[in-house]
């Protein structure tokens, strides 16, 4: 089943829309979270009638298992250039899984200054690259559905550099080819291991409290993303995750930051 | 007027509450958009009963002048380290001003693992620090309740560092000396001029269309805040400003990050 039709969404009413988490899209039992918020991105476009999301922050509320869903939205502003749309998904037990806020627009190319003070991640070719399979070391079913290769250098999760900072690079793209827009870059925003598990802690399980994610520009939709993901701040309890997503051209396409849990543990 | 003033909020009823953004806290008429977060934090922590904002994003919907407001608040999840509050800020007008989704909890010292891989900003000491004025360089009043000291390298608002990226770096606390608190630091970060503007490029007003804080722990009360704020895109008509806040003592205090549109312009 493709991203598409895992987000598909048929609308009830002015603010509410039915989908269903299907099977396959789970870590050990529970929706990826961040095909949960690329769920969420789906509902604040249609509800805008925008195809992009630009900033969108999910505040993680529930386990959500495979099963129906309900997304309420509330299109708080209605812009000449954004949208801004609130949506709160609900399990047909009517927990709350994910509050949403993200403003949607045109992500168009369009003609604004630019100044970029960065690279992009050093990455061999894909083929050079490790792929992650739903195997033993990650959990499956969700590393089915997308093909990540990761630096050599930083298999399974990260690596610790010289200067303490946790990074792990690879390369992102659905694994049955779709052609990625951007709503499926929230999903690679939080596809990859998380870095904590590199920390050298006593880092048992790291639940993701919110996730931010910028889209600065659409994807080319048969590209490899170019990704890496870091880790600088483990302190008061919290773990923060930086991601740079970038096109095969060498151009921004997103940027990402999730606050996670430390918890103590194995 | 201290900021525990300017972000007093009056309870209405279950979900709604009254307050006033007083004059004074402006930028050229309008409310800066830090107080306006900062009192929306306010909201959801009462509304949570839980004294520290984890994190908190808020999207920019229209300038909000000096005047009575009313924020709308839902507590969607109370959990037991965290609840989750939406607020929403309206003018006496009915006008969506801010829609803010926020994590709430307890950031009393606890015992968890910690790494950090990066430094506090090199700074001089305060009083050898340009202190920004309320003047014809930087527009009052807001400048009046917060004391900006910025590092003398990077005056009037950043300096682009051999790599391009955009640094300004500075102490912040309350003009005033009034105890500063997690609500208070959402303010303080988006306190400092926008980087944008030493960006050496054609960029005319910075409107911020997304800012998201997450605060690791409570500011000692009485101490400077160190603070930086670095660029580093500015690209598809944004330019993100990252900023973290340390305590003097060295540790990292808060991390913030500001999604903006860059307009052509004089």
């Amino acid at each position: 089943m493709s991203f598409a039709q895992a987000s598909a969404l048929r609308r009830i009413d002015e603010t509410t829309w039915r989908g269903e988490i299907p099977p396959g899209w789970d870590i050990l039992g529970n929706a990826n979270g961040g095909l949960l918020l690329g769920v969420a991105a789906r509902s604040g476009a249609l509800a805008s009638d925008r195809p992009d999301p630009v900033t969108i922050t999910g505040h993680f509320l529930a386990p959500a298992p495979a099963g129906p869903i309900t997304i309420e939205t509330a299109v708080l502003k209605e812009g000449r250039r954004f949208a801004t749309v609130r949506s709160e998904i609900y399990s047909d037990e009517g927990r709350r899984l994910l509050a949403v806020l993200g403003s949607y627009g045109d992500l168009a190319p369009g003609n604004a200054p630019e100044r970029v003070a960065a690279l992009p991640p050093d990455l061999p070719p894909a083929d050079e690259c490790i792929q992650v399979e739903p195997s033993a070391t990650l959990p499956p079913p969700f590393m089915g559905r997308v093909d990540l290769r990761l630096h050599p250098d930083d298999v399974p999760s990260g690596r610790v550099g010289g200067d303490g900072q946790i990074q792990l690079r690879g390369w992102f793209r659905w694994r049955d080819r779709e052609p990625l827009d951007t709503v499926g870059l929230i999903v690679a925003a939080d596809a990859f291991p998380p870095t904590a598990f590199s920390a050298d802690l006593p880092v048992g399980w790291v639940p993701t409290l919110e996730l931010t994610t910028h889209v600065r520009e659409r994807p080319a939709p048969d590209d490899w993303l170019r990704c890496s993901f870091t880790t600088r701040f483990i302190t008061g309890g919290f773990i923060e995750e930086d991601g740079e997503l970038w096109a095969e051209s060498g151009r921004l396409i997103a940027q990402s930051r999730q606050l996670a849990l430390v918890s103590q543990g194995g």
